[in-house]
C-alpha cells in the first residue's frame, strides 16, 4: 500500500473506533446522582465498584472537553454536562483538608475521601480538568482553580515537598520518577495553549521539565531508566535499573511537542532516537509481540510479578509517539512502526462485542483480566490516542497531493 | 499405593528438599560484612539487590532459630551464628526513630531505613525472630524485645492504632485485614509455647483472634473473604469481595493449632470444613491447576494484574493446612488433597537445577519471574512448610504399625 492509503485507512479506523469508546463511557459511566463518573466497569459496562479514583475522575472531565472543544462531532450538550458535573463533583470533593490543596486518591461514590496517595498526580490530573473546563465553559472559577493547583504543583516539586506528606528517610535515595517532570510538562502545554501570559510564565518550567526527563537518558544514551537521582546519577538496585517502555515513548511524544514549541530540530531526532526508536527496539517481545511492562536494563528479572505483560496504555503511547514522530521527520520506518503496533493493538486489546479496549493480557496476548475500566483505567489513554491519531492524520492527508506526502514529509 | 507408603514417601521427599533449601540461602544470603540476609537474589542465587527487607530478616532469623532447635540435623554453629548476627542487625537498625517501637520495612544493606509501612507486619516477624533467638541462645535480652514488642502490637492493635501513623479518612472504612488477627494468634503461639506465664497473659488475646479470624467466614458459610468490617458485616465493593484462597487456608492451620491447644473438637471441625475445604473447592483452578492467587467471591474480575498467577506461598500453606487436618482428623479426603497440591508444587515450583522455589508462575503454571528471593520471599515459607510437613510426617508414622494409622486416625 502507498503511504496515503495507508494513512487514509488508519484515519477511518481510529475514527471508528473513537465512537465506539467514548459511546462506552458516555453509556456506562455517569452517575446522575453525585456527578462524576464510574471508572469500575465490567466488560460489557456493568459497575463492579463505585468507588471514584480522583487521577480517572481529572481525565475524564478532561477527555470530554478536549473532544467537545476539538472535534467536530463531539461538540454535543451531554458530554458538557457531564463534565461540568465531573468538574463540580471535584471541586465540591478532590481536596481533602480545604483549603489545603491535597487532594485524594479515592473517594466514595458521594465524595468522601477513602485515601491520599504522598505524590502530585491526584492534582496534577485536577488542574488539566480545570484548564480545559475553562477552555470550553469560559468560566473563570475553574481557571483560577487550575492556576492555583499549578502553583502548588510548582511549590511541592521544586522548592519544598513537605507538604506531600512523604517521609525523607536517612536510608532513601532522593529519586525522581521521570513521571513527576513528565506530568509538570504535560500542565505547562495544556495551561500555555493560546495563553501567551502564562506560556511566558511556565516557558523556564518547560525547560526545566525537559532537562530533567532528558537526565533518564542513561548508559551513554543506550536506555531511558524511570528512575535517576535528581543530579542525574543513576541509582544502585533494582529502582535503578527499573524500565517502563510505554513510559519511555509517553515522555517521548511530550518531549517531542516541547521541541516543536521551541523549534528545536536537534532536540527532535534526539527525541526521536532516545525516547521512541531506543525504548521500543529493548521493549518490544520479540517471542510474543506488544511491549513489556516493565525491564531491567541489565536483563535480569524484574520483581514486580506483572512485568511481561502487555497492558493498553504503553501500546496507546506508542501509536501517538510513532505517528507523532512520523508527522515530524517524514520517515517512513516511524510510519512502519506505527501500523505494526497499531495492527498489534487493535487486534489484542479492542473488544469487538462490547466496545472500548480490554487493558490488561498476558505476556503472551491473552486477556488477564476483563475489565474496561478499574481503578487505574479510566477514559483517557484510548481516547486520546485515538484523538490524537485521527488529528494527525487528517493533518498528514491535508498537507497535500497523495504523492507528495512522503517526500514533503522527509523534506520537511 | 497404602497410605503408610505415602507417608513414608513424601516424609523423605520433604527432609530432602528442607536440606536443599536450606542449602541454598545458607551459601547465597549471608551478609558478612553487616549481618542480615540478602534476599534478592536470582535464580541461581546472585545477589540482584542488596536492600533488606525486615520482614524477610525477621522470618529468616526466625527460620534458622527453629530449625536449630527442632530438627537435629540443623543444630549446627553455622545456622546459629547466621541466626544471631541477623538478630542483631534487626536490634541496631530495624527501629526508625528508637526508643519508639515502630520499625521500617525496608533498609540499606547497612541499616539506614529506606520505607516504613504502617501496618504491624514488621513488628510482628521481628517478635516472632527475638522469641526465638531467646529460645535457642538463652539470651533474656532478645526476650525482653520480644515482649515489649508484643505489648506495642497489642496497643496498636486493640487500643490505638495512631502510632502506625494511618490516617483515618472520614470515607475508609473501617476494614479488618484477615492478616492482623492471623499474625497476633500466631504471636500468641510463637511466645506461649512452653512457656507457662506468658501463655496464661495471651490466652485471651488468642481466643479474641481466632473469634477475629472466624468473622471472616461469611454468605451463610459459603466463603472466607480477605476483609470484613470491625463488627463483622461484609464491606461493600471490590475490597469487600476480596479473597486470597492460600491466605484462608494459611489461617486453617493457624485456627486448627488454636483448637488443639483449647481442645475443641467443634472448632476444629468448622476449620476443617471452613478454611481448608472451602477455599480449596473456590480457589483450585480447574483449567490449569493450582491455586489462585485473588479472586471476587460474586465471581467477577478481580482488579489484581496478578489474581490468576500461581505463588509459591499458597501452596506451601495448603500443604502444611492438609497435612495437619490429616493428622487431627484421620480423614484420607484431606491426604489425597495433601498429595495433590503437594505434586502439583513439587512439579512446578522446585528448581532442581539451582535449588530453592520459584515463587511466581503464570495462570498455565510457566515460570513467570524467575528470581529466588525478593522483596517478599525470602527464607521462610518453604522451609516452614517442608520441616512442618516432615514433623508431621514423622509423627504420623510413629503412631504405630503402619497397618493401623489410617484407623487409628479416623477414630481419633
Amino acid at each position: 500500500m502507498e503511504e496515503w492509503e495507508i494513512l487514509q485507512a488508519w484515519k477511518e479506523r481510529v475514527g471508528q473506533e473513537l465512537d465506539r469508546v467514548m459511546a462506552f463511557w458516555m453509556e456506562h459511566s455517569h452517575d446522575p446522582e453525585h456527578g462524576g463518573f464510574f471508572t469500575c466497569l465490567g466488560r460489557d459496562g456493568q459497575v463492579y465498584d463505585d468507588l471514584k479514583y480522583v487521577w480517572l475522575q481529572g481525565r475524564q472531565v478532561w477527555m470530554y472537553c478536549r473532544l467537545y472543544r476539538k472535534v467536530k462531532r463531539f461538540r454535543r450538550p451531554e458530554l458538557l454536562d457531564s463534565a461540568k458535573a465531573g468538574g463540580d463533583f471535584l471541586l465540591r470533593h478532590a481536596r481533602v483538608t480545604p483549603p489545603e490543596k491535597k487532594c485524594a486518591f479515592v473517594l466514595t461514590r458521594d465524595g468522601r475521601p477513602v485515601k491520599v496517595q504522598r505524590t502530585i498526580f491526584s492534582e496534577c490530573f485536577y488542574t488539566m480538568a480545570m484548564n480545559e473546563l475553562w477552555r470550553v465553559t469560559g468560566d473563570v472559577r475553574y481557571q483560577s482553580e487550575a492556576v492555583e493547583m499549578m502553583e502548588q504543583l510548582v511549590h511541592w516539586v521544586r522548592e519544598d515537598p513537605s507538604g506531600l506528606g512523604q517521609l525523607r528517610l536517612p536510608g532513601a535515595p532522593s529519586a525522581e520518577p521521570m513521571a513527576v517532570p513528565m506530568m509538570l510538562l504535560c500542565l505547562v502545554e495544556q495551561l500555555g495553549e493560546a495563553d501567551a501570559e502564562l506560556a511566558a510564565r511556565y516557558a523556564e518550567l518547560g525547560d526545566w521539565c525537559a532537562g530533567r526527563i532528558l537526565q533518564h537518558v542513561q548508559r551513554d544514551g543506550q536506555a531511558v531508566l524511570e528512575n535517576v537521582a535528581e543530579d542525574g546519577r543513576e541509582l544502585a538496585g533494582c529502582l535503578g535499573r527499573h524500565q517502563n517502555p510505554g513510559h519511555a515513548l509517553e515522555a517521548g511524544w511530550f518531549l517531542l511537542r516541547h521541541a516543536i514549541r521551541k523549534g528545536d530540530p536537534d532536540l527532535r531526532a534526539h527525541v526521536i532516537d532516545k525516547f521512541m526508536l531506543l525504548p521500543f527496539r529493548s521493549g518490544w517481545d520479540p517471542d510474543h509481540e506488544g511491549l513489556f511492562y516493565f525491564q531491567d536494563v541489565d536483563g535480569l528479572c524484574p520483581t514486580q510479578l506483572e512485568w511481561a505483560m502487555k497492558l493498553w496504555w504503553p501500546h496507546s503511547e506508542a501509536m501517538i509517539a510513532f505517528l507523532m514522530g512520523y508527522s515530524e521527520s517524514g520517515d517512513p520506518a516511524l510510519l512502519r512502526l506505527f501500523c505494526q503496533v497499531a495492527e498489534y493493538t487493535f487486534r489484542q486489546f479492542r473488544d469487538p462485542e462490547y466496545g472500548e479496549w480490554f487493558g490488561y493480557l498476558n505476556r503472551e496476548g491473552k486477556v488477564a483480566l476483563t475489565i474496561k475500566g478499574g481503578p487505574f483505567k479510566g477514559c483517557f489513554h484510548v481516547p486520546r490516542c485515538l484523538a490524537m491519531c485521527e488529528e494527525m492524520l487528517d493533518a498528514l492527508l491535508s498537507r497535500g497531493d497523495p504523492a507528495d506526502v512522503p517526500v514533503r514529509l522527509g523534506a520537511e
